[in-house]
Formats: C-alpha cells, sequence, structure tokens
C-alpha cells in the first residue's frame, strides 16, 4: 500500500522557522474534523461521485466486453477530449503501458492500440498526427460531460469529416461517445448517430473523472488493466475515508499544504516523480490541485485568499533545471516527491573506461541504484537547505498501485478545500472567458461579450516594442 | 522580428495595486545601465559566449559537412545528455522538426532521422527506447562539456555496450562527442577512441549552449535549418546589445519581472504559448530562469532573495486546467504569452450537425481563428481580472525566429541577473547533492559525504504513515 513519509516537513528535520511543530497539527484537529464531516455529509447527499465509481463494476465488464469486440478492427485510438478528459489517459498511458507504445511493431505492441490525442486547438498539431495515423483503422473516443466543449467539437468535427470521407456511411461503428448519460448535446447526436456510448456519471467532475469511462476506455485499449485500477481506488477509500487526522495520509498532507500556505507563506507544490513513468500524474495532478483550490469565495460566498500553485517537476532531470532555484532561490516552495519503491526492472552499467577514475566509479553499478542514490541525495540536500520535503510512497508500479494513487491525491484534494472552506469541485473563472470566445466566434446569444471585448482589448502602441 | 507587448502589464490596463507604473520603470534607469555596463564590461571580459557563438558560421559548415556525410548510414539519432544538454535539442525538434517525427514513415520523413533522447536516469526509459530504436542504424551524440556527468556517462555506457556487441569494432564510426575543444575527460575518452567530436566552447555555460554544437548537430539531422538559427540570434544581438531600457525589449521585460517581485510580490512567471510546437521552449526556458536566477548570494557575497519561478504552460489546455488558479487564487503570477502571428498552416471546421445550435456555431470557422480568439479571451479575463499579462509576439514559426527568440531570452535572463546584482551564470548548490551521490556511488574521495549523509538522514518511523 501507499505510504506517505512526512519527516522532513517536520521542524524537527528543518528547523521551526520552515518546518512545521506537532503542535500546529493539532491545532488543526477541529478543523480536519470538520473537514470529515462535511464529505460525509456530501457522500450522503450523492454529490461525491469519485468516492462511489471505483465500486462500478459493471462498467469494467462492459468496456471489457466492447474492447473485446473492436479491438481486432483497429490499429490505433484517437482520444477527443480536453482538460479532464485527457489528462489522465495521458497519464495512465505512460504509468501503465510502454513510453513508446506507438512505436512499436505490431508484435510488440500485441493487441494495443497506439494512441493520439486530440486535446487542443492547434492546426499543427491536429495536421502531424494526420500524417501518421490511418483514418481508416482508428477507433475515435469524444469526451464530453455536456458536449458544449468548444475545442472538443472542434477536433471531432474535423476528424469526424476526415472519417466521412475515408469510409463512407460505416464510420458510426468507429465512434464512441463518452458523456452523461441522459443530458447534453453530445448524448442526443450519439444516440440520432447510433454512437456506441459511455456514461460519464453525473456526480462526477471533469477532473476527477479518470476512472469512470473517461479514462477506462482509452486504458483498455491500451491494455491497462482496468479492474485493478478500480481494484486500488477502493483500497485507498476504505484506508482515507473518514479516518482520523493523523492516520488519514491524504488529510495530513492536505493539512501540511494548509499550514504551509497560512503560517509559513509558501504555496507552491512540487511534485516530483523520479522516473517518467510518473511524470504525467504530476501533470494530471497540476489540473487538479490547481482548478480545486485556486477560489477567491468560500462557500459561504465571503471572500477568501485560496489556490496552491502545483508545479511538476521530474528527477533526475530536473536536479539540472530547477534544484538550484529550490536550494537557494527564496523558501517558497513544498516539495512532494512520488517515489517509486519497486521499479521491476533495472540495468546494469558496464565497465566504463576503467582506470579513468572520473568515469570508472559508475562501472557495475544498478541504474535503477544510481537513480536512488540521487533521489536520496536531493531529499538530504534540501533537508540541510531547511526546504519542506515529503514523499508519497508507492510500493511497485501497477494498476492497483495507480487505483490508490488517484484517489490518494483525488481526497487530498478535496480534503484542502474543505480545509479552505472552499468548494473544490466547481470552476466559476473560466466561464467568463467562453463567453468572451462565443461572442468572438459569433455564437449567437453572446453578441454582447463580443462588445465588451471590442471595448476592452485597446491597446497602446506605444507600450509594443 | 519579435515583438514585446507590456500593455496589459501597465496600471492603465490593470490597476496600480497590481500594474506597473511608467515612473517605476524609469526608476529603474540607473540600475538598467548598470546591468547594460556590466554585460559590456563581461563581454569584453570574453566570458559571454553565448554572444559570440551567433557569429560562428565555421561550426555551421563543419556540422553540415559531417551531416551530409552521415546522414545516410543512420536512421536514429541518440542524443545522450541530460539539462542544457538535452532541453535546447528537445525545444528545437518540437518546435521545427515534425511533431510526430519518428513516427513518420521513411519517405515523409525524408533524410531526417528519429531521435531519441537519454537524459534521465531511469531503466524504464532506456529499455523502452531500446525496444524501439535500431542500434545498429543509430547515430549516438555523446554532449557533456566536462565529461563529468554521471547520468550522462552511465547511459553512454550502457548505450555504447550495447552498440559494440551489435556492430564489433566498428563502433567508433557512430559516436560522436559533443565536449569542451581541450579540458576534460570526454575530450580525452574521445581523443583516445577517436569518435569525432564537436566543441563546446569554454565561455559558454550549459543552459546558454543551445546554439553550440549541443544544440545545432542534433538540429541538422532533424532537418533543421541552423545557419537561419544563427542569423535569427544575430539580429536579436544586434537589436538588444547596448540598448536603452525602453528600446531594448528583452531588458524591458526583465526589469517588469523585477518589479513585479520587489514591488508587487508576484514571482511566479508564466510562459504561455498557445500551439505545441513552442511548449518545449517554455520548459527550456523554465530551466535558464530557474538555474540563472536562483541565488542567495550577489556578486559580492552578500546575502540576497533572488529566483522567481517559471512555469511552463499550454494555451488551449491550460484554460480546462490552470486559468481557474490564474483567475481567482492569489494574484501572485506574472504571465507571458508567447504568440505566434502566423502559423503558416490551418484548418476549416467543417459543417458541425447544423441545426443544433450548441455545437452549430463552429461550423466553417477556421481552427486557427479558434486558437487566436481563446488567447484573446484569455488575455481579456486575466486583465479583467487585474492579473498582470504580456506577449512575446513572433512573426512566423521558422529557424530565424527560433534563433532570435533563443537570444531574445537569454539575454533577458542575464539582464535580470544583472538587476538582481547576482551571477547568473553559476549554480553552486547543485555541487553538494552531487557529492552526496559520488558518495553513495563509493566513488573514491567521497567517502566522507556517505558519511555525512548516513548521519544526517536518520528518520522516525512515526512519522510515515
Amino acid at each position: 500500500m501507499i505510504r506517505f513519509d512526512y519527516n522532513y516537513f517536520m521542524e524537527e528535520a528543518i528547523g521551526p522557522e520552515h518546518g512545521i511543530t506537532v503542535g500546529e497539527l493539532d491545532g488543526l484537529r477541529t478543523l480536519a474534523s470538520e473537514a470529515l464531516n462535511r464529505m460525509a455529509r456530501e457522500k450522503a447527499e450523492g454529490r461525491l461521485g469519485f468516492l462511489e465509481i471505483p465500486y462500478d463494476d459493471t462498467v469494467v465488464r462492459s468496456i471489457e466486453k466492447f474492447r473485446k469486440s473492436a479491438a481486432d478492427r483497429f490499429s490505433s485510438l484517437a482520444v477527443i477530449g480536453i482538460g479532464g478528459s485527457a489528462l489522465g489517459a495521458q497519464a495512465l498511458r505512460n504509468a501503465l503501458s510502454h513510453l513508446y507504445l506507438n512505436e512499436l511493431d505490431e508484435r510488440k505492441r500485441k493487441k494495443r492500440l497506439k494512441v493520439y490525442f486530440f486535446d487542443n486547438v492547434d492546426p499543427f498539431e491536429i495536421l502531424a498526427a494526420t500524417d501518421v495515423m490511418d483514418v481508416r483503422e482508428t477507433l475515435f473516443l469524444v469526451i464530453s460531460k455536456s458536449g458544449g466543449t468548444t475545442e472538443t467539437n472542434a477536433n471531432f468535427a474535423i476528424l469526424l469529416s476526415m472519417l466521412k470521407k475515408k469510409v463512407g456511411k460505416h464510420y458510426r461503428e468507429q465512434v464512441v461517445a463518452i458523456t452523461d448519460p441522459e443530458k447534453g448535446v453530445l448524448r442526443k447526436i450519439a444516440d440520432d448517430e447510433g454512437f456506441a456510448t459511455f456514461p460519464v456519471p453525473q456526480n462526477v467532475g471533469g477532473r476527477f473523472s479518470v476512472l469512470s469511462a473517461v479514462g477506462l476506455v482509452p486504458a483498455a485499449f491500451m491494455g491497462i488493466d482496468i479492474g485493478g485500477l478500480l481494484s486500488g481506488a477502493r483500497t485507498a477509500t476504505e484506508r482515507y475515508y473518514g479516518m482520523d487526522l493523523f492516520r488519514n495520509a491524504p488529510l495530513l498532507c492536505a493539512a501540511f499544504h494548509y499550514l504551509f500556505d497560512r503560517a509559513r507563506g509558501k504555496r507552491i507544490n512540487v511534485l516530483m516523480p523520479y522516473t517518467r513513468k510518473l511524470f504525467l500524474f504530476a501533470d494530471w495532478y497540476r489540473q487538479l490541485w490547481a482548478e480545486s483550490l485556486g477560489k477567491n469565495r468560500d462557500i459561504e460566498g465571503r471572500p477568501v485568499v485560496s489556490g496552491l500553485t502545483p508545479m511538476p517537476a521530474l528527477g533526475t532531470i530536473d536536479q539540472h533545471s530547477q534544484l538550484q532555484l529550490y536550494l537557494e532561490g527564496p523558501n517558497d516552495k513544498v516539495i512532494t516527491f512520488l517515489k517509486l519503491n519497486e521499479f521491476g526492472c533495472d540495468v546494469e552499467i558496464p565497465d566504463f573506461y576503467p582506470g579513468i577514475p572520473e568515469v570508472d566509479y559508475i562501472s557495475r553499478k544498478s541504474l535503477r541504484g544510481l537513480n536512488r542514490f540521487e533521489e536520496s541525495a536531493t531529499e538530504m540536500v534540501l533537508r540541510e537547505a531547511h526546504r519542506p520535503s515529503a514523499a508519497i510512497i508507492l510500493p511497485r508500479l501497477d494498476a492497483e498501485i495507480i487505483g490508490e494513487l488517484i484517489l490518494f491525491l483525488e481526497m487530498q484534494t478535496a480534503y484542502a478545500g474543505y480545509l479552505y472552506g472552499i468548494n473544490p469541485y466547481d470552476q466559476p473563472a473560466v466561464e467568463q472567458g467562453k463567453q468572451f470566445t462565443f461572442g468572438l466566434l459569433d455564437r449567437p446569444g453572446f453578441e454582447r461579450f463580443r462588445e465588451e471585448f471590442e471595448r476592452g482589448s485597446s491597446k497602446r502602441d506605444d507600450y509594443i516594442l
């Protein structure tokens, strides 16, 4: 199971100016209890779908059934979705599939599909992808809870038109919609067209949806054990739901971040794995943490300053990029290592120019061992520089552990939102930008946003160099 | 040429609490003059190689000559290097080669080589890469200025051994060393072995080296116009070197960041392009900015707080990930858009379910237009939320403009270091971590670091949940 090591968050390790005391944690007990109560209340109200979906094994069976019926017909998967509809599947591909999946020959790829993501609105990307993706052999997953996501619809429109040109009326057999089970425009389109569909439960928000069909369908086609993901997620739910602060790692982790912000002025949160396999999890978490906690009103509507800035980092690479800043720059960061205990693979470094001592010291060492030493050394120098660090420790890398990690980080995020007294599940501020975009696109009903945009966007030429 | 639009950095746009006034910029004139003088002095002393390498056309000719003699023999390029020896080439590949270069068939790839980077120390990565890379047809570039980089040597040792097993004594013809022209252990090894070599000038630091052979050799094999890169870099040098604050965009940009930090408490710096083609530039810049400015001593050795935290972001994706935090979270960020004016490509969105108004509004719009509208809308909502943003505007995407951008950002970084009074070219803090690693690897002479590590690394079990 996943463990949480907070030794170097504490004042014993890094001193009282920057480290947290047991007394400070004790002082949070009441707030932590209230957070647990709020989670229980919201769960009872049926609002916390992310705690329920790990128990829905029917979705696993229906996805596996569909995969078996479809996989042989395709060589590639196109995932059309943005934000919470893409980041989770990208992280899963990286962690649990092959790092060079798309470049494997058919024999090595086995039944797994090559995967292309269409998340951005970027002509460079879509043109480049269609240079290499064979549309005839591609299964298209369009993922949008509401169906109203402009970026997703733009990419879907272009790809759907290409598909129709290539395969004619059979295009319907190559499209799957993942959307609201009843409402929304994508549900209507899919029903009218007769696309296969999978549901996104209504009480699961985009950034908490990776363990719904949103992440599980693409994962299944990458050869990932999706039942294992849910099983691991259940482990986390059972381990942490309703548990006291000092036995509840995600809540404790949230409490530390809250204290580092409120009592030490540190609100940049680095999540740093030491293998590329876990790097995109840091990117998935970047959305989860930023969008959930960045709020200026509490749940009563009162002004509040809330928002921790997540930063993904990757060891050992970022020792040669960010470590100088972490060690000697302002002490405004809280670093969490995402440690992997057992890699399950290794390479021995062969003899390397014996007789040249400046390089020979690596001969016959293990690559994994070197990786581990560098991680330990970084942890140590951070400690010596009085910079707080902790570690979320994964015993191994498989679907169960990744499922557990997902729930761990989702619960941590929810708990943090409760400590700040805000709503971690909405994103009110991004609506206005969408309205400006609709206005600029001449969408009927949004004319006044174009006018507002035009009034507001004047610039002085002498401020452009 | 590149332009810099700072309208929304100014108090006229975002108000005096968060925006900068002309008076504040005026107040920096003396400090800015001193920065220009320091650059002139250090340049005269021959210490600023990054300002000199754009004028070295002989390196372009020798690289092109080598490429022509070698390209036909290989299908892949392995780039072995870390930090400044990898990030620049990665950014160039992304910006100026094909986004799916490695997946192109030979005909579409033309003479360009597939590229694999070996920067991390990670058994997952090296094993995955060797699943797809044909060692017999690979040209290996090992890049290390000193030759003493542990990570690079570990990967090189493993790959060299694989290569020897496959091709026997001819392995020498498949290895190129990019290193110091005279000193260091990689120079010695390359000379002893008879590897082809290209120099890294001694007065060019790793993170300022992308326009030396470090970036140019890999770029040439990706089909990039390396002469164009240097030509664009010369444009920037001539445009900005020695120029007054209000006519010197990189210096002015540095001055804004300095003021936002010192006078407004904003020291998180987001660099946000709206196309994936430019995203890895934000990552390259992340090293440049972090490692150059994160210092706790000024050049006189006095304690100083210096260090701005760079954050790469990518539109439109991060509107669905980070924008909520940027808009409603703490007003502690300074956002710089990396705008591309002419994409040079576009896709028309075809008719998309006419009659369904919730989606039909995108029909017959341009994908590039949508991208531009979203960028404009984001700029506008940031302004309305009193969050500072500016734009570095690239007229088009080609080697000349990218060369100009590289020098722009390098000069901006150097100027910022001068404003803070620190040395932007060293990285003293990362040495201690290396020494711990050497100790843990039992490297002779570093025994005391292992002892120090063992004394310092004790942990309490009850702080591990």
